[in-house]
């Protein structure tokens, strides 16, 4: 049993396509804007990665998420024709990304799952922004990790490391649940435990073998509350 | 109306001495060692300060609650002619400091005020014991913050001021709760907002004046609940 779980937060705990599409389709209807908002979504997505990847290998400095949604929505809308968009509304569309909703069976599952392991998000989205997803979504966080605590983002090893330091414990009495293979590999390989959830809409239509389990992991699951059931909980 | 507040913890909203003297106590009855617990405990907080301003003024390195807590335990209780306490209740004792009571008024109050605000602690505690702490006690924190989080302890403006911007929010929108009048003092000097939670049994009988508002404080209450009511929770 480990002692804390510890969660991907993006696809694994919330729907960020389906809210981010539902948020810029409203924004685009009250703007009167037409375009194509899935696709600006998932190039918005798309960005994420590389974005990280040039702060983790230090081409520039510490830079939070929210900064990082900004200059890649900048560049995308100017490729769809849309904009250049203000301060405000580009604001408010950064912010889409701080009241992403939840899959249905995350708050039960937690909730379950509080009672057997210290539960937390470790996601590459920051503090504050965990927090707004947490109170967006009735998340019962025991603890909330945010990738500026660290000033690094997944994979790097200072995330997976940092939080078993912080929690006091060893990495093996750590899980982390993700929808995501390659998050679970990089925790796997710094002796943390791994529970992959599996999310089949989260890319959409797209989503395809992304949300099968690709590796050897500790626990294979659908819900949070199967991983509840599963730990004890 | 500020849009997070954060708490001091040990003897704002745990009492620290009840639990910590009950604790002493019980480990010296299972033991047969006759000794005053109550100056021990006092003995022990009064320890506290004078080992953090150590680490504040860069006498030691940055080191965690739990190894001052473990040192000055080892000083009083061979000064009462206890031990030396080995590895394994000396860890047991200082583990007490997890697992304290909160006052009767907490956890109900900050559900109330998880409503209208975000919550978290402010505390010289670790990241880990803040965890232990709202464990035990059912404190519904939207955002966990530890000294170890900032490596510095109060009243250094390092802690105010780096919750404030992990919050992403101005100083004057975060406001600090506290039982004393220095950390509120401290707090109101780096542009927080304040809130004074009177607490008169947190030094027991000798608690006194420690229990009075001595500043323009933005509110003086005397419960979590109070606290809540005046933000309008």
């Amino acid at each position: 049993m480990p002692r804390a779980v510890l969660f991907d937060v993006f696809g694994t705990l919330v729907d960020w396509r389906g809210s981010v599409i539902a948020g810029l389709s409203a924004f685009g209807a009250s703007r009167g804007i037409v375009a194509d908002w899935p696709e600006i979504a998932d190039s918005w997505r798309r960005a994420y990665r590389p974005s990280m990847d040039r702060v983790r290998r230090g081409a520039v400095p510490w830079t939070l998420l929210d900064d990082l949604h900004r200059d890649a929505l900048m560049e995308i809308t100017r490729r769809h024709g849309i904009g250049p968009l203000d301060d405000d509304d580009c604001e408010q569309l950064v912010r889409l990304w701080h009241r992403l909703a939840a899959w249905p069976d995350v708050a039960t599952g937690l909730r379950r799952l509080k009672d057997v392991a210290v539960i937390g998000p470790l996601s590459n989205g920051h503090l504050a922004l965990q927090v707004a997803l947490a109170r967006r979504n009735g998340f019962p966080w025991d603890v909330t990790f945010g990738s500026d605590m660290f000033r690094h983002y997944k994979p790097d090893a200072e995330v997976y490391l940092g939080a078993c330091d912080f929690l006091g414990l060893a990495p093996d009495d750590v899980m982390l649940a993700a929808a995501h293979n390659d998050d679970l590999a990089a925790a796997a390989s710094f002796g943390l435990r791994t529970a992959f959830i599996s999310r089949p809409a989260e890319f959409g239509a797209a989503t395809g073998d992304r949300a099968r389990a690709s590796g050897a992991w500790d626990i294979v699951v659908d819900s949070v509350g199967a991983l509840a059931e599963a730990l004890g909980g």
